[in-house]
């Protein structure tokens, strides 16, 4: 989605094209490397509106045995960089009561989250999905831990809630152990609502061809909806395999996918004005 | 602890010269680059007893004002290799409730751990020093992660109640959450006691040297708990600042480690009939 949050400026182009993956390479560099830098201007090309098909990455549609998601919203989104700091000491001899333990500050925060996302649920998720000690040690109290948190709703006042709920929680946790959490924000996405009248075309065409159909929310995040803030936007979803997405077991039919290149077709050429 | 382990028999010297570090490097090749690596049998030096000076490591002759640790015990240790497999997932799109989240599984661990280790203080500890989620990403559910478990107690009967109730824990919250915990005791040393008439012959040097004195079980494990399996051995400690170990900030007086090297000095010399 960098390239979609550079067209619509929620991120520079300068910073997108800064940013390295785990091996210390820039985007900026594996374009290079491919030969799809190209030098016309971010945002230049024009669109009258975006529609993208996608598996649906979860389970909803696959449960009702239904073919097409007409997705009319996305969630919102909220990312946080988060930073440990306790105090690395002996695991053998430094009593108990006398720890500033990372590690056990991280699961307290952790378990939190997920009481705090059933809380508001179920249109709301919280995880943490990645947690670095800094210098692990068999024998060692960790002593600094790296992390990071990503809360979603298709409601704004419980994306509100789940970020207040979040911080109490941290604060708290942070104080009885006397160890430092920094919490920071590093992205806010509001949730997504799709273009109505996209919307009702994605839907019409799933009728005109047949296939059966619900109004769906995005779970994940897309570029469209990214573009959807500048340009109308709408999503055709199909169904996955026990709704796993972000794993190798990943997978769709080819009936369904073809059904959701059809609707998509369909959806675009209605746009167009042209005969189907 | 290698060397001493492997002096004992408590591994064999083939399995610690090809312990590798993180970088691969095995013990065999690090002694080679340093010329350290002999050719006499490992084992075939004998002695007939071993004292070692050491700093505390923990907080109690410096909060008690003593200037030498008769160290007459060792904490018993286990140390296990543990396994979560989860599910990795999208974090956006799994609801909270279909979650087999490899990270909040080691959380609740992790607490379990603090809380076996404080029921069966304050002669107990428990730590988890190293976590390592297998392939992190902000929006992905973490799946598996690989982790380090260390226990410790100077009381037997205490390190089998530790066992026991991680066990337990471990096996419940692995039932509840449907993720897979594998718990894997690779290593159990026995509690030490020190040979009494050594640790008499350090307790007499320290009280004819005139230094303020305690005896003390040590927390940590070294070379002399390994050694005295087979040959008598005790130690002596002096303090440390703020009873920091295993830091960058660990700190002893120049004052303190020479008591402490005459309290050693005048003990081999006693052992050895030598007048002092």
């Amino acid at each position: 989605m960098m390239a979609s949050a550079a067209y619509v400026g929620d991120f520079t182009v300068d910073d997108i094209l800064s940013r390295k993956d785990a091996d210390g390479v820039t985007v900026a560099d594996a374009l290079e490397i491919i030969g799809y830098r190209g030098d016309s201007a971010v945002g230049a090309q024009k669109f009258s509106s975006f529609i993208e098909l996608h598996i649906e990455q979860g389970p909803i549609l696959e449960a009702e045995g239904k073919t097409i998601g007409v997705v009319d919203s996305g969630q919102g989104l909220l990312w946080y960089d988060g930073r440990i700091t306790g105090f690395e000491s002996h695991a053998g001899s430094t009593p108990m009561r006398l720890r500033r333990d990372a590690l056990a500050t991280l699961s307290e925060i952790v378990l939190a989250m997920e009481t705090i996302a059933k809380k508001h649920g179920p249109n709301a998720v919280g995880t943490i999905g990645e947690a670095v000690i800094a210098k692990p040690s068999r024998n060692v109290i960790p002593g600094e831990i790296a992390f990071t948190v990503d809360c979603r709703s298709a409601d704004a006042a419980i994306m509100d809630a789940l970020d207040a709920d979040l911080r109490a929680a941290t604060a708290e946790i942070s104080a009885r152990r006397k160890v430092e959490v920094a919490l920071d924000l590093i992205w806010r996405k509001a949730p997504t609502r799709f273009d109505p009248k996209l919307v009702d075309a994605v839907e019409a065409a799933a009728k005109k061809l047949g296939f059966s159909h619900r109004r769906i929310t995005s779970g994940a995040g897309h570029d469209a909806c990214n573009l959807n803030t500048r340009i109308p936007a709408a999503m055709v979803f199909v169904p996955c395999k026990d709704g796993v997405s972000h794993n190798e077991l990943e997978d769709a039919t080819q009936a369904d996918c073809t059904a959701g290149a059809n609707v998509l077709m369909h959806t675009v050429l209605a746009l167009a004005g042209v005969a189907s």
